[in-house]
């Protein structure tokens, strides 16, 4: 009997990287292994308000993972996975991101393709095992699809995105554009929130080279609640600037319903930014039309920008 | 239009590499890719055998690769790729090595899976993709599986190569058990070799921490024409190491019919490898019953060992 293995997504968990924990460890369940789901943060209310409506227990906070048999979803880089991977054995990865720097030992299952949410890659996983999706399970899937993809908007979807959330919808029972709107609107709930939360909230932290990069993202459909705080919002990220050492932080404020983005930048390389993203920042601010996906339009040029 | 991609799989190509960047060429063809398939280096006398029993032409070899936009098959790290490839766009990887240190900025496809061949994998990627394989394609995606997996016996071989392989010569119309008899006398013909060329016929050099690996092995069914020449292998293993500022290197000499292998060590740090492999060198040689696989019995305790 080998030794039961957690699945889990990165820091800072969002959507799809809690529910892409309970699927894929249903799914490595219902194929006879031990696997449980496990997150490497606090919900945010938007996995709240989904993990209610499907009526499905938050998983258990994993503080430490050295020792541990991992199986990595909707990440694949160390600098995003839970404290103490670095001493664990990871088992499987299935992804939708860039090809980090998680190394291994022995071959294992890795699955990373070019779509929306890693909740799409899990249902063609599904299918391949010829394993069932329950209306449970499909209101899952379809929330880390609908969540990551800003309901089919942002330029990461794929028709394969598109195809899987029509039928994720079918089993789930319901219309995926006013279940897609009422998962938008927790995304927005940004008014009682801290400017270091605001920050902080949607975070992932990146080594471009020998510099240590913080990409944080509000995605809202009232940017002016944000931006209205803008001093406190940029004090705010020169201190976490100052406590972890980044060369840059960006903090993308992107309008849902708009399509686009507020760049706001702290940290001494700023100058790099402003070649990354081919803008000018004016005010310690720049505006970026049609940019919605961190993953393909700013975090690609920003480290090339950095190499 | 994009720029066309070359499918490429490691130096020291062998039957598997080579087969798998012809396999999925076709295959990226088929779905409307402007693909060609590319070899990183010299041909061995068993893919020829392969190339002539198929009637099919060798890829090109591609001596630099910077700049190109290459799929990477049979392997996924650096210290293997074609020279080049770190200035390269990777677009692609499928592979069944454990993950190395490539890295990228977007997005990619990457599969890899825990089989006996990359073939087994491409086999499943036609018919995911609904792409018949035809009488030629079967017969090279059977050499590579056949090739990889010793004819099923070795200890990486999966039920679902064995599947594969049964449907694949059905396609082809070959009794695999004789056909892989004939591989593997390909795989023996070592009379006529130089002692050099034993050693880095098939060859992978690996970065364990901070230390420079090679392990090299031969498969034969004829172990004693090489152990015959022990002295002169030795000596051209020391050259290796010291050109190469190795750490050390391990040469298999695996007898593919009584299922075990004879290692050969050169090197200052073959205490590492009696560590790791937990043996004892009598004379820089030791033996190890059982091993077939240098991929899943001798690369991780040897990483484990060096870190």
């Amino acid at each position: 009997m080998s030794q039961p293995s957690y699945v889990i997504g990165h820091q800072q968990p969002d959507t799809d990287t809690i529910i892409s924990a309970v699927a894929y460890a249903r799914l490595k369940q219902a194929q006879g292994e031990d696997a449980a789901p496990a997150r490497a943060g606090a919900i945010n209310p938007e996995t709240q308000f989904v993990l209610d409506r499907w009526e499905v227990e938050k998983p258990a906070l994993l503080e430490d993972a050295a020792g541990e048999r991992l199986a990595l979803v909707d990440h694949n880089e160390h600098s995003q996975t839970v404290s103490g991977a670095r001493e664990a054995e990871i088992t499987d990865i299935v992804d939708h991101h860039r090809i980090g720097d998680v190394e291994t030992s022995s071959p294992i299952f890795f699955r990373n393709e070019p779509v929306g949410s890693t909740a799409t890659i899990l249902t063609r996983l599904y299918d391949e095992a010829d394993v069932e999706i329950d209306a449970q399970t499909a209101g899952l899937l379809l929330s880390g699809l609908l969540s990551d993809t800003v309901v089919l908007r942002s330029p990461t979807t794929t028709d394969t995105d598109r195809t899987v959330a029509e039928r994720l919808a079918d089993i789930a029972d319901v219309d995926y554009e006013t279940y897609g709107k009422e998962l938008l609107q927790q995304k927005s709930k940004l008014g009682e929130k801290e400017p270091r939360e605001m920050v902080l909230g949607d975070f992932k932290e990146f080594e471009f080279g020998s510099h240590d990069v913080g990409i944080g993202q509000i995605e809202t459909v009232e940017p002016d609640t944000v931006l209205e705080q803008r001093e406190a919002v940029l004090e705010a990220m020169d201190e976490v600037v100052a406590e972890r050492e980044y060369a840059v932080l960006v903090l993308l404020v992107t309008d849902l319903l708009e399509e686009e983005s507020t760049a706001l930048v702290a940290g001494d390389h700023a100058e790099t930014v402003e070649a990354g993203l081919d803008v000018t920042l004016t005010d310690r601010e720049a505006f970026l039309p049609g940019v919605m996906s961190r993953k393909k339009q700013v975090v690609p040029p920003l480290e090339d920008a950095f190499q």
